[in-house]
């Protein structure tokens, strides 16, 4: 069996970067990287992902809840166990904690059913490891949107429209996930740290876990 | 509050039908009549659902389930809740009882947890009465065909595309139910039984219960 990572935290926290240097690292021992994003990564998931992201259709919190569930038991299904029974290393872009974070301390739903939901969901599929990169939710929010600005980012979704209050919730989610689950490492990835030092960082975390 | 009634069956069971002449019956009466289908009548509602019944695409049963449950978290949160207020009677082809009739006795995903999910889904908003028209899954297939081929229904879906023990397991599955809920009514729809004598059973149900 392979193993499975996955990264967390807010918007703008600098996952995309830290994940692809991190699939480098890992690649260079000769191991077979996959890189993946929640939601998507399955033809029914992308199409779920283009409802989900418009910012025009305006979902109720249990229906965005239950598309995304629908979303990483595609995932799941066709695309990481297979490759974990493969013996690859998959590395997601978010995973069942952002649902913990953004749909129960973000929009209010009941964290326990969440948390129930994931279970189902996801079955025997735990990662292994997750990096939270934690960030100030502000400073996020700022690398997000110049990132915007600048042509080289996507255009602002539901979730950058939300105001710094709900972003500040969902932080302090992953900070209590973090807290209970033994497989969440918290890495400190507000400005101005750098994105080597954290990388280096998370590099020590790997090979502590012994990977 | 308004009257809530549901519709389940197999396939070809008669629900259109019987759900047209129903909602002439109580309208009748002068109450305001809201008639809706599952999956649907959102426009979240209606995207899912375009995902869901393309055959092409091979969807994994939890991402079914998953998927159907959002459609109705939005109809029961846009759709259902406000008519019911407003005191009107709402009449729904299909609910939570096909959910636990298709994904769990049909596919085989955990019936309990499809339960669970349902109340999570709906809350409150559970029927007031559920008509179960019972039928020969068959038959009922027979006539689904019939009217393909008569060009007047929609295109074969993808549960028609299902085996016959498929369909029989899902009317084992909807007989369960109505053992165990009081609000379902099971309401012989079998050939040869005429569609007057099936609607007049319905309206007797409807009078027995104060309605």
């Amino acid at each position: 069996m392979g193993l499975f990572i996955t990264f967390e935290g807010v918007e703008g926290c600098g996952k995309s970067t830290q994940i692809a240097l991190l699939g480098e690292y890992i690649g260079k021992s000769g191991l077979d990287v996959l890189t993946i994003r929640e939601p998507g990564g399955t033809p029914t998931g992308e199409a779920v992902r283009r409802i989900l992201l418009d910012s025009n259709s305006e979902i109720g919190p249990m229906a965005e809840l239950l598309l995304y569930e629908a979303c990483r038991a595609e995932l799941v299904l066709k695309v990481i166990r297979p490759a974990l029974k493969a013996g690859k290393v998959v590395i997601s872009d978010r995973f069942m904690d952002s649902t913990v974070a953004y749909q129960g301390y973000g929009r209010g739903l009941d964290i326990e059913a969440i948390k129930r939901l994931n279970r189902l969901v996801v079955g025997e599929t735990v990662p292994d490891l997750t990096i939270l990169l934690d960030c100030d939710p502000e400073a996020g929010l700022r690398r997000a949107i110049s990132r915007i600005e600048k042509g080289k980012g996507p255009r602002e979704d539901r979730f950058e429209r939300e105001e710094i209050a709900f972003h500040k919730r969902v932080r302090d989610g992953f900070l209590s996930i973090a807290k209970e689950e033994k497989r969440v490492s918290v890495v400190d990835a507000s400005p101005p740290r750098e994105i080597a030092s954290i990388h280096g960082e998370i590099c020590d975390i790997m090979e502590k876990m012994g990977y």
